[in-house]
């Protein structure tokens, strides 16, 4: 078995490089399939989405994968072991964009699955490959995401699939309405034999450009809360009211997010954000009477992201306690950290610089389908740095060398899982003694 | 003509008090007049304002005055003097209101107008007075305020009657269908004869109220600027950009008009306003790239507002170099302050003192038809305290003590304006000498 990975490392870069301008024109291709003519938008079981999927299916089964679609629209391409039954590898991410997007986000992931495949050039290993592009995860179509990898890891339930869509169509329902059309679906729920998950992404942050390095590591997704933070003083005429009369909320929570921003600027690693916000009564020449706004709190630690965002409303309460103008706030959404597993992350250090990568360890601050089956699987990330950190935006870009060092970092990442799993089975079931 | 106003000041507080109260009742039926059941909302021209003008008519010829509307649709009623022809004092305000108005701004200048002619209870003045009934002051249905004294001073303009309304409707196409319906209109431009312009409104703001006074006299009206400023950052993901590599429009907003509120708090008379914000993309989970606000900044010395926006405006360049933001703005509007005529300031001083008021001078942030009547003829506002210092709010208030001491004071102006065209008469044309 090591012999057949020696070949592989040896695999020159020539190779490699023409792998990752496949999977990049693939990525061209796939977005064409768009719901909106002009821009790139494919959401959850859309015609766009059907229309990408046959692009898909037919690359992954010119790599010699079976292929078959999931009760929730998953594609699923499995490249088998040497002999089976046998242990399996997830290499996944999803085919699904945010309105107006990028090419990257999500779709890279999927290609590079396939290319690594199409880089065993048919050998078999101990462990089969299963390389599954996600049908949901921005959760467009039904304000909710992670559709595709929540139904992999059986955690998409009754109330999800009662959603309805900006037409009124139910989960269930437009479920249902694929499944007449495509009767040989199979369960989505993983295979028992499944050992790991590894998923590509692209950063989506200018971290990885700002330190020069091609690829990074993922350790941890980070934890999130998300709230909307009301300020509510008293409207007035803004030529009748002299300043120090005035109970201006826009006053107030100019000076919060001041203060937010240079106390989240003092822990490393917290990121606060106000994206939204909005005035009543919203004219030019009346004092804001109410502003809402949201604020987004994420960090690897959940001790720290909580006390920041305690901290944070506190610090509203004590301006809104000096201006007289009340303040209170909606928890809208809150997310635990959720820490990648410690074997794979050390076994993807290991394939980052084995492909000259300085190995970069990483808090992803955007939450990936990784998140949802960590739970389940010990999972890893590597994620390929985003030039100008650009993303969920059509100047989304990846440079081809750094694909090309992800294909290389990923050949070496599956020679160190079959290591792992050798390791592995010398106490079990010995799934590798072919 | 002296023993006729010891007799009318020698009038008892009760009568005061009783036309007090029959101008508040009628700014309710006025206020029955919609253009929005269940909401108090009358814009130019409109059947809601036919209606109005056609009360308004009734108590001004009960008032014993000789009432027409002019080309522009005021209402417009001559309570002739003791001999004619004779100098004539202008008492107006405006009948048209914000959408879901109360029901004092404007209305009640008018309503005090007609009692006070009540007041004289039929005896002739050496002076005719007129109170007009505005059309329009507040330029809802045109975007743009003052047809109603535009007209009356001549400076309604070819480019103004070109304006379209909501509809498509062009002003001269409303003026039109109004006089086809209206076929004895006057001419909109005021008399000749006019020598002064007096006109009562409530506050609009918390200066009396806050000071414990019923009555202000109004010296200046207030220069405004009116800007929109544009800061351009970088959109980012909320949760993959670190705070260190963000450019933050609305972080950059929030510093910006903090600075201002602290600056504008220091310069007395100095208002500073951001009464609409917007940004984009407008995502919780997206740092603000785009942030649109509004400036209104306003001073009754025209230098002091211009030295002062340039001033905001050099701040926001300051932080935006800071920031990578990029800061520019449109001047959207610029109004220079209107200094109100000294004689009739004291003539309304010794007005209010004589009805038992402190005469506190003030610097009226709101625009009004006296701005813009005041460069043609000398002009007076005398301001009614407004309880909360609400306006342009269903909230609108007016205390009943309160008009009763305009009436009060209105009627010593009348004494005093007399007394003034006596003095001008002895140089002049002997107006007064009957």
């Amino acid at each position: 078995m090591r012999a057949m990975f020696a070949a592989d490392t040896a695999m020159s870069q020539m190779n490699f490089d023409a792998l990752a301008a496949t999977a990049l024109t693939r990525c061209d291709t796939v977005a064409e399939c768009t719901d909106e003519p002009g821009r790139i938008t494919r959401t959850f079981l859309s015609p766009a989405m059907e229309r990408c999927s046959r692009h898909v299916r037919e690359w992954m089964q010119s790599a010699g994968m079976v292929v078959n679609v999931d009760r929730a629209g998953n594609l699923r391409g499995y490249y088998g072991a040497s002999s089976e039954p046998a242990p399996r590898l997830i290499i996944a991410s999803h085919l699904d964009t945010v309105p107006n997007a990028g090419r990257y986000d999500g779709v890279l992931g999927v290609m590079l699955g396939i290319a690594l495949i199409e880089a065993l050039a048919g050998r078999r290993l101990c462990f089969g490959i299963e390389v599954i592009a996600f049908s949901d995860e921005e959760g467009v179509r039904y304000g909710f995401p992670f559709i595709g990898s929540r139904a992999a890891t059986g955690t998409l339930l009754a109330p999800h699939l009662a959603r309805r869509d900006a037409e009124g169509v139910a989960m269930y329902a437009a479920l249902d309405a694929f499944h007449a059309s495509h009767p040989y679906v199979i369960d989505a729920v993983l295979d028992p034999h499944a050992r790991a998950y590894l998923e590509f992404h692209i950063e989506q942050g200018p971290v990885l450009a700002h330190a020069g390095l091609p690829l990074g590591v993922v350790e941890t997704i980070a934890g999130q809360s998300r709230a909307t933070v009301t300020f509510r003083g008293h409207a007035g005429h803004a030529g009748t009211t002299p300043m120090f009369l005035r109970r201006d909320a826009l006053a107030a929570v100019a000076e919060w997010l001041t203060a937010v921003e240079s106390a989240a600027s003092q822990m490393p690693g917290l990121v606060a954000t106000t994206g939204r916000i909005s005035c009543e009564p919203d004219a030019a020449n009346v004092i804001p009477g109410l502003v809402r706004c949201s604020l987004d709190v994420r960090h690897a630690d959940d001790a720290i992201r909580r006390a920041a965002g305690e901290n944070f409303l506190r610090i509203a309460e004590a301006i809104g306690n000096r201006r007289e103008i009340e303040v209170d706030h909606v928890l809208e959404y809150e997310q635990s950290a959720v820490r990648l597993d410690s074997a794979l992350v050390a076994l993807a250090d290991n394939a980052v610089s084995a492909a000259g990568v300085s190995p970069r360890h990483m808090t992803s601050g955007a939450g990936h389908d990784a998140m949802i089956v960590a739970p389940h699987l010990p999972s890893v990330m590597i994620f390929l740095r985003s030039p100008g950190g650009v993303s969920h935006h059509p100047d989304e870009a990846v440079y081809a060398t750094d694909a090309s060092l992800a294909l290389r970092a990923g050949m070496r990442f599956l020679e160190g899982f079959q290591a792992h799993l050798e390791q592995f089975s010398e106490s079990e079931q010995k799934p590798c003694t072919t």
